[in-house]
């Protein structure tokens, strides 16, 4: 993987039920915590919430790879960055990180792509989503 | 508590999830039980499912007993019956209880308020609840 | 209901599928924020955090009022008081509150009862308790 | 992807909950869906459920294709294969399929290594698991 500068990092409120009987947060509720980090990047990318109906982007694929146990005394950030923007599609690489020792303790690459909701089909990158991340990751996609 | 007769109950399938660092199914997914008993005994009561939009009622109102812990290896069954119905609410009686032993981990008490959400304002009990519950709790409310 | 000064208040972090179909944060998880809201209360009560093995205290009862629903949008805090101690239990007060309007959503009263893991059996409410929590209540329980 | 034939599956129970507010099932709860597809794989796999201190499989890797939504009305299954066994991972396959259409909304490809726990470290996958996810499968791995 190249290496990644994050510029967008959240911290995250665990929940007793969060952890399962093997004592671990669960690998299920990470996602709950991509989500999270996924929603507050595009917030401070586009500069506010994206009301619904314009949504125009949805996961399609995610690889995640399960570095090491969180525990619920553990405190964990997420981190986000895009790292390519296609025409079609782009990606996302999200980490969760113990917030004292930097650990690693998951990476998860996530595609999204544009989606027309109203004509339930494919559709391009928006200007806006290309501009607002490249201006963001102070890169040029 | 008065004796009640419960005519629905569903098996609930627990997930890996469902269970805390304490190796007890959490008490919040306990509700999610609960819902599932309501939304399938209401699907029972009304002969199918509720449209979104002819939703008319809302939990107002929820007190839980909590008796014995419930473990991942248990069968579990959630029991439903309305106990009462006023004119702007009913009350539901529910337990989550072991399918081989019947032993009761858990009582719940819902009441649900007639609810108007177009005009966000409460309503009376519709005659198409109190009939069909009266037909299906085989008593007349 | 007795008036409460509430001494503890934490913010929530929604979570995006902490919202249900019909757009409302789930009552279901509001367990969970109760939850955090007792752990974070007991950690500030106790000075720390309580050790699994010295756990002597389990949920009995819970009752919730459902106020107004609550939406991904809204910042959320929950507050956490104790109101009375008894010889085997004591009674939480929590409330679900948004942050911006002091609007409360949901009301929820917990009786917690001493409880031997070890023996499987109910005990006293230790003295432990029943000082630390009058210390940082302000109040002789 | 070679063709699977699917000699494992199991029905789902949604929940209200598991929806979230664009009236999807959430993409985290996926996981816990695969998890249940897993459990009781593994229990039909090895004649029972494998107790705790027995566990000697982590997952380490998931790679996941979001092909349709789910929406709570569907009936959905799980379906799981082990596609392939190394000496010291092994790795399944599973699909989320609507139970009328056989539709497949979602893929997931799963990398599970062999772990000692005592130990802390990895090891190679056990002659157990090989011959009886060979005896299940109908295959020499």
């Amino acid at each position: 993987m190249e290496e990644i500068t994050f510029k967008h990092t959240i911290p995250v409120q665990l929940r007793f039920n969060d952890a399962d009987s093997l004592g671990h947060i669960n690998n299920s509720v990470y996602f709950s915590f991509y989500d999270l980090g996924k929603t507050e990047y595009f917030k401070a990318v586009r500069g506010g919430v994206i009301a619904p109906k314009d949504i125009d982007i949805v996961v399609a694929h995610a690889e995640v790879d399960f570095v090491a146990p969180v525990f619920l005394t553990d405190e964990i950030t997420v981190q986000t960055a895009v790292c390519e923007i296609r025409n079609k599609s782009f990606e996302l690489v999200q980490r969760i990180v113990c917030a004292n020792t930097q650990a690693v303790k998951c990476v998860c690459k996530t595609i999204m792509v544009g989606f027309d909701f109203k004509n339930n089909e494919s559709k391009l990158i928006s200007d806006d989503w290309r501009q607002s991340i490249s201006a963001f990751e102070g890169r040029s996609f």
